[in-house]
């Protein structure tokens, strides 16, 4: 078998490692026999010279055998779950758990939490006063069971050679490589031995990958190992040129959820991308029924249904009844609000998505290491999407903070020109006809 | 100024960094401030992206002030130095020293170990008994002064940031890099302050550069580095495609190169390139000197006073009266010898100079690990030079070792084929005009 050193130099040629070598590699980076200097140097040589599909799926199985995984038990119903790479505005997981839920399907996703510029589902739901989201294995166990789904994070014993490997990527510039990122998420997912997975890829100046084909890379790697491991996949591209939804923060997205579990009119975009995905969990869940889902997921929402069991949810994890009863209240966004307008007329061109990510961590919403506290209040709500025109001194965007702003606190985020921008589909399927 | 993230980052994308940044950089390593997991990182980005000229020179800068340095003293003679690349059988700093010590040159050569399929000079003088060659700053100066010369090693003091970094090459695959290996080379040698340097680089299949362009590559970089900083500099590539001289192992090659320092017959190349290294250290140590050197050299060898040099530097560095009067007996090789026989007849078409290294490793005659005890009797005698014809059954090699061996025990090294091998030119001077 391959030393450490070997192991790193034949990486540095270009050569493939053999799963038999990749396991004994990581296996002994798990036992400390090999260093963290020995495996940020192996990195660095995958960012620049890639994992071979092998290599990557023999990454992720790794990953997968590191930590606890969930038994294959008979739930009686399809494990299904999605995974979204990360976003500004990006809440379809708390439609979804509580949408799908309904439908019929067993939805054991493990949220995470914000880092850089982009928000986290954990984050957002601990607006809600008195909600735990970390919880024993028989208790999720048994929260999964009752409601179908549940609001967890994540548990230290989840896959934790990826952990490690996550913390070292982080601060030796390893983190973009399609192969270490493919089985960054699909190691923590498919340690919940999943029926199916749908999976969100962002692309645009909001996302981690900024242009459509790095996305689109990244997409057919996911699918490839995916699929490898047998699990029923779908993967979707959407555009993250702009936030999704009306809102981004953390109550105020909460909120935004909750008004479309309710059946209210939400912003067109998020509704969509949410009721695509929804769709796809749909035909991974139930395989063999060849039923409109979109109709039946509809009914879900305007029936009620689909946010009782929101409140049946929260209510399960510790969110008290003057909590529930007074929800509306508590998300709501904090007093102070600073308009931003548009300095000229014309077409709202392009969105710097990122420095939104990036202002709300000015404002205390998000953090800039894991450690830093958030405040769930402030939030920005959209008031014009890309393509729009808008007259000089008309409102783009409402900055909701716990504190007075002044416009020179706003960095430039919005790009107006004459010419309307190219606009064209958001959402994109990948492989439509091969995944089935 | 930029974060180890972001030093990382940019040298994985191909950037250049300036001096400024490498020096927070690489003082923040020597500080703790970046771990040795951000730095294996940036070295494979090193390794596979390769640093910019400027980048090599201020890196070598770094290790320089790393460390203490000799100070410009006014000695009233030339400061010379000359360093090898490294290969089998390579002893001419034995002879390089007093020799140049006769011509009026000071010599403060620190020697190094011997690690991978290479000697070390340190090691080999050690099979003199009682010689020492580590001493304090003072006692060093004071030898120097005295005989022009002395056999000494590099204390912790000097190049302290080559020492860390390249223990974490060593275990990290990133030791193969052009402008790694330059800044290593010059940072211990130009510490020493110096108005002359000569290098010797290797190539072949006994050479850490295995073909004649890679180490003209090296050697060009290490030409521009040691003239940036004001050393006059000339540059060797001499052939290691089969061992220097007669003999390799430990005290066999003290004992050739005392035969050379005695004026004695020796073998031809190894003679050679030791006349051709002193003869340009010469031209360094005497810009304004036009005389015939080789013939003065060849003076000091042929009158014994060469010889009596190392005699009174060994004396000096604590080898007794009765060692000195012994050396010939001391150094003699062990009983048991091998003999190599040649199975067909034909030429001598290649030697793995390389597995000759590595033999003299399983001899007892080299290190695997910087800890390991040396036996300094073993050794190698070459019967037959690359392209010589060989009948079947004579001898091409003879093994001495501390036990009986077997022939089993002998890797194949050599190869004999009906056609003579291209040889050629086994010494070539880099730039030789633009060195002057």
């Amino acid at each position: 078998m391959k030393t450490a050193v070997e192991m790193i130099e034949a990486k540095k040629r270009g050569q493939t490692a053999s799963r038999e070598e990749l396991r004994a590699f990581f296996g002994g980076y798990m036992e400390g026999k090999v260093a963290d200097y020995q495996m940020s140097a192996y990195l660095m040589a995958v960012c620049l010279n890639g994992l071979e599909p092998s290599e990557t799926l023999a990454l992720t199985e790794c990953i997968i055998e590191s930590g606890t995984s969930r038994p294959r038990e008979n739930f009686g119903r399809p494990v299904i779950d999605k995974h979204s790479t990360g976003g500004v505005g990006d809440k379809p997981t708390i439609v979804l758990l509580p949408l799908l839920a309904c439908m019929g399907a067993l939805v054991p996703t493990l949220a995470g939490r914000g880092l850089g510029h982009t928000g986290g589902t954990v984050d957002k739901l601990e607006a809600i006063p008195g909600l735990r989201q970390m919880f024993s294995w028989e208790e999720g166990q048994r929260l999964l069971k009752e409601n179908g789904a549940a609001f967890m994070t994540q548990s230290d014993e989840v896959a934790r050679l990826d952990k490690r490997l996550y913390a070292l990527r982080d601060v030796t510039g390893t983190v973009d490589s399609i192969g270490l990122i493919t089985s960054s998420i699909l190691g923590k997912k498919l340690s919940e031995s999943l029926d199916g997975l749908v999976l969100d890829v962002k692309y645009g100046s909001g996302a981690f990958m900024r242009t459509f084909e790095e996305a689109e890379k990244l997409a057919r790697s996911l699918h490839k190992v995916s699929t490898s491991f047998g699990v029923r996949t779908e993967v979707l591209l959407t555009d993250m040129n702009e936030p999704l939804g009306e809102w981004a923060g953390n109550g105020v997205e909460v909120m935004e959820a909750m008004r479309m579990l309710r059946g209210e009119k939400t912003e067109e975009r998020f509704y969509n991308v949410t009721m695509s995905l929804a769709e796809s969990m749909c035909r991974l869940a139930f395989p063999n029924d060849r039923k409109d889902f979109r109709k039946e997921l509809e009914q879900k929402l305007k029936s009620g249904e689909a946010y009782e069991r929101f409140l049946k949810m929260i209510s399960g994890q510790g969110a008290s009844a003057e909590t529930v009863s007074k929800l509306d209240e508590i998300l709501a966004p904090p007093e102070h609000c600073l308009v931003v307008k548009a300095p000229e007329s014309g077409y709202l061109r392009e969105i710097d998505t990122f420095a939104l990510g990036k202002l709300l961590i000015t404002l205390g919403a998000g953090r800039k290491v894991l450690t830093d506290k958030i405040d769930h209040k402030p939030g920005l709500r959209f008031k014009l999407r890309r393509g729009e025109y808008v007259d000089k001194g008309e409102a783009i965007m409402e900055v909701y903070s716990s504190r007075a702003l002044d416009i020179s606190e706003i960095p430039e985020i919005f790009s107006i020109g004459l010419e309307p921008p190219e606009t064209g589909e958001y959402i994109h399927h990948l492989n439509k006809q091969a995944e089935k």
